[in-house]
């Protein structure tokens, strides 16, 4: 692992549950296209209002994942 | 959109089982008074520990709506 | 309260499921050795991921306690 | 001035054109309601994107102004 | 306590004097018109210089008040 | 839009007449090979001095996009 | 000094007065316990507000000490 | 220019119409004394406001310049 | 005031009663070389510990004044 | 100079022997796919421990490139 | 991993040569007492100057360790 | 040095081998000019890369200095 580099791409999940979902969708969304993806980092949640209530969820997560030789 | 003009409040909401719902609580009594809000930002969260146990959060979010003209 | 002094100390708790369960986890921790907890703050929230799915979170908590005179 | 009380508040202003006219207009708008405003912070610079074209802007900026005996 | 709402207001306290009477100055003429209020928070200290002293200083602090059912 | 997944993309664009052009600038290269875009974020403002005037701006966006299915 | 490794605590200090005497409060009780400190820096100033008063000031500190070989 | 020493200023710019001449007045007047100034940074974008309409931007900037041998 | 131009110093003042006394020390020593000081601001607060007590307080602030033409 | 567009891009890089080592393999791994670097910004350096002893560092950069017209 | 809690500590490390060797004896230092130590985070860098030259650094490190069930 | 007034400057030192060594180079240029130098700060760490590699460093420090009576 000491001579790994990783690259972090930042992403925005998007649940009307919650932000554990959010970030779920962001990282299960990543994965059809990033291999080796290692960890993720929350960076700000934010959501949308309609009607006086939450509509839904917005996380942003940066995803780190290591970049092959 | 493109002339919209938005205020923002800041409110912090708490609840004894987690984050969105403190969340959906402080949005929620918002509705009471506040109308055409659109979007919030959680800014802060936090919360109390009662005999070693948490007893509830507070989060404090931001929360946008639009002014009318 | 007005002459109480608190110390601050900071813990990184991990859950599965997500973000409350891991600042319960390391509360509980806290709690078998530490007395007089009163509150909590979240610090940083990131996660880890295994074969492109979340496999746990990571959360940094600072919890404070009131010192004994 | 040495014993002035000033109150903040948040807007968000909104133009196709640029940051200085969302600015104005947030600080327009507020002077409908708002008497002896003094200052305002920017805080965000942000906006809208169409079609490959910035739509408009969106500015917070915080406004304070002097609050009376 | 666990499911109050609070909401926070952003005030300039000044005074002659020090930050102290700063943020006392700003949370007696709070008191005027919010109820319950349970905390502030010293966000920014700055001040004005006359004639090469301190004329006031100007203390920035959010107000944290209950919001009734 | 509750299942949507953003990327962001950082990028800095130069402008010799001021900020709004260097934004315009970057979004428009963008629009060449990036599509769905939805929002910017200011991050930095800089720019060049040559022969003690202002030679071009630089202004970091971060760029926000919808992610395909 | 040049082989010096300190340790940074992180206490909150109280006092109806005000900033210095909550530092001083935190100090002082950390020296019943703590040898060789050297320097503290004030992280975060805030109080409770009791009936439209200030009633204590809680500053949080850390402080940094010498620790022996 | 691998072994070239910057220093860095810090000026506030002043402008009735808006940020982009706020700098402009700045890096001007700074180079009148100044010689071999390279770059500025916006670090604080704020601004006056009279009879309820905006008076005057003040941009603060960070001014790098070489030093010479 | 409109177009006007200042510059920001960085001093550390020092004090050993407090923060208040710290910040006039370092305010009336630049009165002795620097005119047309507008404005301070507070940066950061730190301080000495002697034999477990306070020896002496230090703040940085940044303080602001006018260019001449 | 003045009309170029940058992309900034955050990778991770990894040396048992120290910051510069780290950076400078990020740098030289992302130089195999990505052309027209121009500079890059340390945004946190961190490591990993091993049997109490640094086993590796890692250091996270922002890399900037110049986009293709 | 997933149920592992860690704590944080702050320490100050300080080398005559430069910041690996700093953090390292700062580590090094806390390995005689604290077991299971897993990572750091660099927080500061900063050093004393002395007749012009710098005399030595000092790295503030987060270190991170695995507390035991 | 309970009543010491310090004065901090901005500078940017470069070298082609790394970090300290681009800070002792802001030290020593400084020193031809600056007494009573005390202390620095690393604030900022970038570089450029030509060709694929890293050419040089540029980290920004503040560097601390005692003023005379």
């Amino acid at each position: 692992m000491s001579d790994h580099i990783y690259k972090k791409i930042e992403l925005v999940g998007s649940s009307p549950h919650g932000i554990e979902e959010a970030v779920k969708n962001a990282v299960e969304h990543a994965a059809k296209t990033v291999r080796h993806m290692r960890w993720f980092e929350v960076a700000e949640t934010r959501g949308h209002i309609v009607d006086g209530r939450i509509d839904h969820w917005q996380v942003t997560v940066k995803i780190g994942f290591t970049l092959e030789g």
